[in-house]
């Protein structure tokens, strides 16, 4: 089983376009900010600490799945309910359920890999770390 | 057969992040200037016209999948070829493809409604007009 | 004598750049949520219910005076101290502090009107309603 | 004289607000894009090269005012025209006059420096590079 953290975001009046909703790409914004806060939560140290540990300089998306269930619009307060359903060799699913109150508002699945770095200067996917995986079970 | 336009959007320096790759929400900011830009391409009014004369007041996002395969960072130049390869009843896909020249950066395919408004002041998912299909194929 | 209203702002790791630094639009992005929050914590309605009640619409900037004092970064808590130092009698001066604890980050002297509608769609300055002025001092 | 160079730039939808026009900060977003663009167009090196070369890393935001004079919306075509009006010892003058054909949106000047790293880690003005100021008048 996961945690689940909840990340709390208001929606402002410059978040949302001229149909009056919110413009969809500031939701990934507040998705990427509930994925660190939600390993911040967990007492995962920060990457700058865990590149020196366990060679780990973050957290890259691979991919991503969203759904869109209701519109939200400026002075919402919105849920962010976040959680790991699933770990893999070398990547792991993150999920977001974006609720205000009761309402489902969106969600979303995204596959994101622990980054080390490669002697050229890329990046590639590290095995799960188990010391990171503890911490967030 | 869809039309494929491709839409133009180089990297800025404030797009990326302090892993100096660009910050994935950036992605979908570019991706709805794309899919607005296709429409125009394709010679459809602008939604404030057909809303007068098919009561399409805009393509509202329903779901989205994004696969991240490369990096991009500030002075590239990308080009996000657009195209609808699916229609449905009352729903359609658009696909990105975002190269740079032969790298392909990252994919996605959207499913969008036409959307029209409830007499409640909501909006609805309209059957596909005809007349804007017939200008994107 | 203005009341002085703080906003709250954690950066995230993607309001900074690849000098691992907040870009500065970012802190323009935060300004307007500081500034929308304080007209909510004076007790003034929310600006659809202005419209129908002082026919205002909304505070658009006019003018706007920054000046940078020391850089911020993510996982940094900034506190917007806001307040309306000046008025005017047709604009208004919104003045901002953002503040790290003890270090000022950045300040930030705006010039706004209160909005009405033309009846040609465009926007006109109102005279500052003395009820809204009341609620802010 | 300073060189003049013209930076465009189209308004998307995502880049308006309820009120149907360009979100304030948007223009910051296009600002800091058109000054980078200015000295690309100069013929100054990227900042990585200029790091090695010069000790410059960028040209960090220390002030900034801006008027606004017309407001823009989705579809327009602005162009920005950047140019370098004055030099002082360790700062300089950027100013932008945001055009859309004839109209005059938005003005503004900034003042920034050409920035090194302090052996601490921070950063700190250095003296206006001579071969740069060449390239830029």
């Amino acid at each position: 089983m996961s945690k689940e953290i909840i990340y709390t975001q208001t929606v402002q009046f410059g978040d949302c376009d001229p149909a009056r909703i919110v413009w969809f790409p500031n939701f990934f914004r507040w998705i990427d900010a509930a994925s660190r806060h939600f390993f911040v939560e967990c007492g995962v140290p920060p990457w700058h600490e865990t590149e020196r540990t366990l060679g780990v300089i973050g957290t890259p998306l691979v991919d991503t799945h969203a759904k869109f269930m209701k519109t939200a619009s400026y002075g919402d307060v919105l849920q962010l309910h976040t959680s790991i359903p699933e770990w893999r060799p070398k990547t792991f699913v993150q999920r977001y359920r974006v609720m205000r109150g009761d309402d489902a508002i969106m969600e979303c699945d995204e596959v994101r890999i622990f980054a080390g770095r490669k002697e050229d200067g890329g990046i590639r996917a590290l095995p799960i770390p188990p010391e990171i995986r503890a911490l967030c079970e």
